[in-house]
């Protein structure tokens, strides 16, 4: 960390400061410019306040040198993590991709088992389905609940594929003890308690990034999860809130190559509500891939216009099968 | 709600989109133009999936009339709530303006009793201080947790000051049973099975705008504690993320009018978080006052360079107690 | 063009209304429900005030249903615009694609050939430079200007590639009469006036979004210079301003098939100043590629560490050369 | 400035940085720790490509420790600019304050000298209208252009107000002689060629923040003006793009302390494009006189339902005069 003090500041004044923060077990390091001097803090600077440090009467700007993520860091940890899912063994990351598709809700056991079989044969490797729904609207269709995950369990059954869904409550904890990957929705990222418990399993963890959270927020709440143990997150980019309207979200396909160099961690893209528009996913899937996704999360319906929640952004079986064929070949144009 | 069908709609298939309205018990009103043809769909339209309907072939666009939010809306109840907070029943909303002070977070016994001491001197009518508190990262101070709640109803007791303080998790609902205002933070105003649960007590809650929240996201947040039987709730503005970096986030004074017309329910604003900096704390309250806030929450400490958290942003009781002086007449000129 | 009416509206409130909009030459469709009653507007509603319509005593909400951009609208105009540009008569638009490469600004001579005749090498179409730089700072280098316009004049004739550069100024018009493309910058796309002289020639104009630009926005100076009749635009995506500080700007890929539903111009992606940083230029212009943009445009310097402008978002010629092999092949898995 | 090299960077490497920034003529501070090197970099650092520096191999990050704008700076200029307007004399900044108002678009002479009169009487101290009009659609009233500034004058001849007027065109200028205030609106805060025109008057310029720009932006704006020779700039806030849909955009109170920190030129808060409803301008109007404004800007019209522009926003007199008053009040109380 490094401090700049005012033009001005007295030695008296300068020696309070580095008392203080040698206080907090800090090594100084004085640079004494003709216009400015400069600190810089060398220690475990994780527990200065830097907002306080730079509201001090001296002090004109502090700058943070290393990240604030240090397990999910690859920075300490240079080769990419390799997450292992289901029974399946499916891996996700260095190198190895996958598409995650499915309904956004489970609603009812023909459904999840017709669109689990025909993503599975379009080329599909983990099946997604929405049994805890999160709505803006207390009025709105809250997902089947409990009858959901046991629906998921029997298309996993039937099509071998693991099965991702998302979890709100810490309270439904007990009932996720063998579902595939845990999912951890925008709203939640950063419901802090819900990252402990979470991180005191061992289930692979797909994290979406906040609804307008930096990438450095969404590393850090990786952190909350791999600092109590669990080392299986998947971090997932979903669009962005910005002033356009046209897009109910912004994808934000920069954060692939941006993460891949920050955090070892693998990155899966989810173009279905990162855009809300059917027409929009497979060139925003197709830019994804070309980007360096490690996964791609679809919404696939068997009937989009029955869908009982976002079937607006939902492919059919037939377009999602086309989509695959073509990231494939964008893949390995990338390699 | 209001559907615009797209130029070349056959009689077919606008009388197929008819039947299938009318199965969701809707009445359907059908204005024929010369360029296109509008639906107006009258009922509960509160469970119409307007994306899903804008996404049909012949759909052109949608647009909802009526707000989505019931309990919470002016339209509905014209009439100021006005929340009795405490046993000293201190009054918000409704042309009752309260004063609400103290640290960011409840440190030690003096600390806080001094704190609440001086800040009452003052004028503020409310005591605030954090116990659990969210931290971006895990390695960050967490509060006291439930000592200092403890310390909190030492405050209380020494004052007559009400508390406000900040529950984060389900779990610790119990230890909350006392706490005169519950406060939901930015980052859980979307978490919405914790809203469901202070939405099955009586108190008041105090919930923030999310990071990024529209004050429609805010408004559905408060539907969903009110839609569980509790209508105590007061809204609160802590500023938004914008691009701007030169303020932690920007303080969106026009939420206060907004609310006002949009809803019945008290609206505070909080400009420490809004701003993080301390020398913008008089001017944005000053704002806020002359905007209409029905309250202001501030943060003061007695050492803000010593404060353990958002040190930076705290006022000393002294400048609290000048702040407060102008707020008054500022809200006398605005009456 | 839709109004919909507030509940309790009186008959004679109502037919003032329509006599007021009657007198502007619109048709009026009227549809009363049991809540609210909506109002159809037929007929040319382009300079109906909707914000003004909104603020009506009677009126609950207006929406829009037609787009306001009609020269550009695809609706009218199904068919993809083909821009010929310089006498190479390079071909963008309507499944032709072109590299546009080159370096942020002309330098001299030796380096405009140099990185001209590599770039040609590589596959680019297009020769990108610029001579008049838009800096925010009045001490940065401001470009060759008149200077750097002749060395690109020389870089063309030694290499054949048509030449695109920014105007900045209605004063240099005369000095771009024979520029292969004119380039409108971020901070220009709102100049009107610039926007209609460049309307009343015949060039190719490359528009770029504004730095927080809508799409509409976009569009709708896309129109100012086909409304002056100069169809020949091309729309260029450079990313927009977010919250997001790990990159300069957040590039909006999406962009590319939206554009493509709304209008049948053409849509470049420039990932340089999209992004900001050499790294990510690869992975986005991929991105670009995947998505289906038209072009894509890139910055290329010999020697990236002595560029007197934005030398950290430069590619070299053989990163240049490495990306453009990818990139075809990433379109034809997406034909 | 400041650069911090990356753990392992060599001593030749080193001295390589070294070398090539003294070339820039800029002295080097090394401090070396034992996990990062630190570079001070004391002089002229305004010319240095911060990204470039940033981009090298072995830097980790670069800080620039001074602001990049000098004569709009307070640090060098502490003392409050006061800006004297027309042969009035009316004094802006500096602790005189002074209501701006008038209608969006001059119309015809009754309207502006009625409009004149009224808010004369009301208080105001200068005359705003728009006689050139930016447009988002090319098909919208653009204003009188020519003839609004007669009507100005005229208007100004009856009341004795200085008058205040945008200017879109460097062609323009000359019709702009003895106009008492140029305006450069939003949209053109970044058209540097005529930042550089204006500021080789010795008019005063009210400049206009950009849709989404910074305030660091707004100040290197200002720089343009002041480099060219005119120090007479007022900075005028006036809302910024944001996510949020309720306001057209979201006024930056904040800005109005910020920028009174930063610099040493006045300050003036446009509430009426800021919000877009005129219900929201008296309360955000008073919000800014209490965060300290020198300086508000209302759109007021004697007719707004009949105004040919913006109408939505417009204040009547009446209301006008009943703001003046309670503004007068708050800017006491804050005193």
């Amino acid at each position: 960390m490094i401090a700049v003090l005012k033009h001005g500041t007295t030695p008296a004044q300068l020696q309070h400061l580095v008392d203080w923060l040698k206080r907090m077990n800090l090594d100084v390091h004085i640079s004494e410019g003709t216009e400015v001097t400069v600190l810089g803090l060398i220690g475990d600077t994780s527990k200065v306040d830097m907002d306080l440090l730079a509201s001090l009467e001296i002090v004109q700007s502090v700058k943070r040198i290393s990240d604030p993520f240090k397990q999910a860091n690859r920075m300490f940890h240079p080769m990419d993590t390799v997450i292992e899912i289901g029974e399946a063994k499916v891996k996700l990351g260095g190198g190895h991709f996958a598409m995650i598709a499915g309904p956004c809700s489970v609603e009812n056991e023909d459904q999840i088992i017709e669109v689990a079989t025909r993503v599975k044969a379009a080329g599909a490797k983990i099946l997604r389905g929405g049994a805890f729904k999160p709505r803006t609207s207390p009025y709105a269709f809250q997902g089947l609940g409990t009858e959901g995950l046991e629906l998921l369990r029997a298309a996993r059954k039937a099509t071998g594929l693991p099965i991702c869904t998302e979890l709100m409550n810490i309270h439904h904890l007990d009932q996720f003890h063998d579902i595939d990957i845990i999912q951890i929705g925008a709203r939640n990222v950063q419901n802090f308690d819900l990252l402990k418990e979470v991180g005191k399993t061992d289930k692979p963890i797909l994290l979406k990034r906040g609804i307008a959270g930096t990438l450095q927020e969404l590393l850090m709440s990786a952190e909350y999860i791999m600092s109590e143990g669990n080392e299986n997150v998947i971090l997932c980019e979903r669009g962005i809130r910005t002033y356009e309207t046209y897009t109910r979200n912004t994808l934000d396909i920069s954060a692939v190559p941006v993460l891949h160099k920050l955090t070892h961690l693998p990155v899966v893209v989810d173009p279905s509500h990162g855009t809300g528009k059917a027409y929009l996913v497979p060139p925003m899937a197709a830019a994804a891939a070309a980007a360096g996704a490690d996964g791609i999360m679809i919404e696939v319906h068997n009937n989009p216009s029955k869908a009982l929640c976002d079937g607006a952004q939902s492919l059919t079986p037939d377009q999602f099968a086309d989509l695959n064929r073509r990231v494939n070949i964008i893949r390995e144009a990338m390699q």
